[in-house]
């Protein structure tokens, strides 16, 4: 298949992540326009051969597939929105954060306006925009996902269609991603652990990651034991986790680092201590998070 | 080699992790002496061909290396209090969680009646232990890691000796750990708004370990940004995690989740952006975990 014979694509919203993903269309010789309501950024992207359109409603014409990544479903339709004429019979692919209920209403708007839709998700920051193994998920009408797998697979190797329901895709972007801030802000505390000793943060990389690892490891277990809602295999107690936090405090404070982020975790530790859970595996934390505390 | 040339090794502390040890030794052909205060705990050891010692003392007195896996350092030096006097010219290894402070107190305590003294941490699950890849690492005397690394190899294939001060490796265990519970969090969170579609924890599992791969891959890019004081090339700006919080606030409702426990994350993430990082890299938001609120 030659370049000319590839779909053509239209990306909105040139930030970071939308510049990658305009890169990787074109990369995979796409014939791609672009449109940013800050004409600049398109700059970089028309030097490698994209087209830029002169309106939102010239660029939604230019391509049957409209690839969008702006900040929020609401910026996108707001983006959208004096295209809206034009979007009849084309399809919109969203790729921005944001909740299930947003991915809804958004699929609602689109139908409205005679537009096909899938909601997707990057699971990778922008470098990996096209990499074989960069995951992406999508989710909507199976039949236009088909339609456009080809064309979207040019952003990454494993392109996923979760469902036909259009909010899975936001559904598993929340879920899956919920580790990310929390997992990074207790990276960044080793770090200032480790800096408030003079030791550089990059002598702890190859230790984390392998911890990371060790993380991943266990993940199916755990997800086994909340399917079965059975603790009771405790490889890693919650009991043991119960106290710890009085030497993290201790930790930080010789370091001189903020450990309060930490606190409400240690207090979902000690509620399902309560409940009972001291001798079930960690996991069974997923049994705390069900009954939020306010509603009790 | 054949069994009987491995040098004899005790294991003091016989929980899960203990047993682990104790298990590896086993089957590294080191003869193995096991106490533990619930003498049930040893016996199916003993099935395996360890020595069950009477008394503590007797434990100490088998083996010139004591390793112990109890809760705490003070739960150490207690247990192994009544033995002080057969310690003198043998050497603790300490494979137990707890801070820098404790590590170096329990090193003087060591000291003081004539022991050498390890500290050590195993970076995995005891199911883990004597895995090729396997993860552990020690702190203390160069010499004295030299002179038994061989024996402490059978718990681990990457067994690294990370320095002659005593209390790194407790410090790179608090630092390198502070990521276990915020990811599991994240990760039981996620699970709960999954299982709460009706959808099983488990379809996540793939998603959320290529998820950790990219966290992990970008650990090298933030350490040196940290290392640098440098959070200028922004591939993930603190501005993009602010105001996430209403969003995941609203899925979790939804759910009926509980979402309080990210709340003070996303207050560092405030702070960063009122201290002027919104447009630089996340790791920024060590600057902010170096300055503990309840100082200011």
């Amino acid at each position: 298949m030659t370049g000319d014979d590839r779909a053509p694509v239209t990306v909105v919203g040139l930030g970071s992540m939308g510049r990658a993903l305009a890169e990787a269309f074109l990369a995979a010789g796409h014939p791609t326009t672009v449109w940013n309501r800050t004409a600049g950024r398109a700059a970089p992207l028309v030097d490698r051969g994209a087209r830029r359109a002169a309106t939102v409603e010239d660029a939604v014409r230019a391509s049957p597939l409209v690839v969008t990544c702006l900040s929020t479903y609401d910026a996108t339709r707001q983006a959208l929105e004096p295209a809206a004429a034009a979007l009849a019979g084309r399809t919109v692919v969203t790729l921005n954060s944001g909740g299930p209920h947003d991915a809804r209403e958004t699929a609602a708007w689109a139908s409205a306006h005679g537009a096909r839709f899938l909601d997707g998700a990057v699971k990778n920051v922008p470098q990996a925009v096209g990499g074989p193994d960069t995951l992406l998920y999508y989710s909507g009408d199976r039949a236009v996902f088909d339609e456009h797998e080809a064309t979207l697979r040019a952003l990454g190797g494993d392109t996923v269609h979760l469902g036909d329901e259009v909010d899975l895709a936001a559904l598993y972007e929340s879920a899956v991603g919920s580790t990310l801030l929390p997992a990074l802000v207790g990276f960044f505390h080793g770090a200032a652990l480790i800096t408030a000793r003079g030791l550089p943060a990059r002598s702890m990389v190859p230790y984390s990651i392998k911890w990371f690892e060790m993380i991943s490891s266990i993940l199916p277990a755990l997800a086994d034991e909340i399917d079965a809602g059975d603790y009771g295999e405790p490889f890693s107690a919650v009991g043991l986790f119960d106290g710890a936090l009085a030497d993290e405090q201790r930790v930080a404070e010789e370091a001189g680092v903020d450990a309060d982020w930490m606190e409400p975790m240690y207090r979902l530790v000690r509620r399902a201590v309560e409940e009972g859970h001291a001798d079930h595996n960690i996991s069974a934390l997923v049994e705390v998070l069900r009954k939020p505390e306010r509603a009790e």
